[in-house]
């Protein structure tokens, strides 16, 4: 089976969007900022090849303010993965593409392991992701930390119980210093040590 | 004239102290975890490095909180230089040693550079760190940033407003992978922009 990881884009004050996000602006103020180092996604550097290994992914986990921010995807992240989306309440009626509901997080990363076979699932969201920290079902975590302060927003750590989670840090790769520094953002992959 | 440089260590969800700190613990809770990549501190290797250029430093420029909670240093942080304590309230009685207070941060900046000559100016302490940058004094940001969670605690960026603040990451470097887990860290050094 693959792994659970979870693949977020953070400020170096950790937040992973600015301030006042909603569904008109779900970025908040500033939070594209984050995201200009999705301009080299298709080339052959490390940030090209962050974007290949998440689009590699077999399912997509992801929380339900994510979620909705983003649209629903309409239904296809990538690929026609499957989509779970851990929520407190199931929306009635259909909703679009593959996606399915899991009301807790344990629920959520059976589901997302079974729906992604061998592949790896990729977890979108702070909510979620500190759900499956919580009862210690994130195996990996693959930041790209981007060289910016944004003051306020939306933090990607802020819900988490005080315990100490030990993490390996595996891999560190940063885009070649001719990119614009628009562009330059540092990827962090770490292992979760199971407790 | 030397740079200003914020020289603080972290935990990866950007805590520089447990929860609960005060001046009989003054990490907090689990906050000694943060420090133990300091019994490197004398190997030849990037955590030596990064302890001996701390120690070379000219001048420390401190918050008043971190100056309580450290006890004062007994007026010597290293080598007698000078201690720059940034507080709203200049205590009265003489302080020990080479400690002397300013109570704005232009004030604080102003001094520190002068008294450290030729050499950098090292900072302590998030309020003091976040005051400088508020100001555009903070040159360059050395963060020593470990594979942990705490969950809880002082956070290092919690006061700034929202303004975008671009950094350069010009030096990034480990330990080498035989150093036992606990003893591993990631220093940065950033390049803080002027607007």
């Amino acid at each position: 089976m693959g792994s659970i990881r979870l693949d977020m884009t953070m400020s170096l004050d950790g937040f992973i969007a600015g301030p006042d996000d909603n569904r008109q602006a779900p970025l908040g103020d500033g939070g594209f900022r984050l995201f200009n180092w999705l301009d080299r996604r298709n080339d052959p550097g490390p940030n090209g090849q962050m974007y290949a290994e998440a689009m590699a992914t077999g399912a997509l986990l992801s929380g339900r303010r994510t979620y909705e921010l983003a649209d629903h995807w309409q239904g296809d992240h990538h690929n026609g993965v499957p989509i779970v989306v851990l929520t407190h309440d199931v929306p009635e009626g259909p909703q679009p593409g593959s996606v399915r509901f899991a009301t807790d997080p344990q629920a959520a990363a059976d589901q997302a392991r079974v729906v992604a076979g061998d592949l790896d699932v990729m977890v979108h969201g702070a909510a979620a992701g500190q759900a499956l920290l919580r009862i210690g079902q994130l195996d990996q975590l693959e930041l790209h930390v981007v060289p910016v302060l944004l003051g306020k927003g939306r933090r990607l750590f802020d819900g988490l119980p005080a315990a100490q989670i030990e993490l390996d840090l595996v891999r560190q790769l940063t885009g070649p210093p001719t990119d614009p520094p628009e562009q330059q953002v540092m990827h962090l992959r770490y292992l979760v040590h199971r407790s």
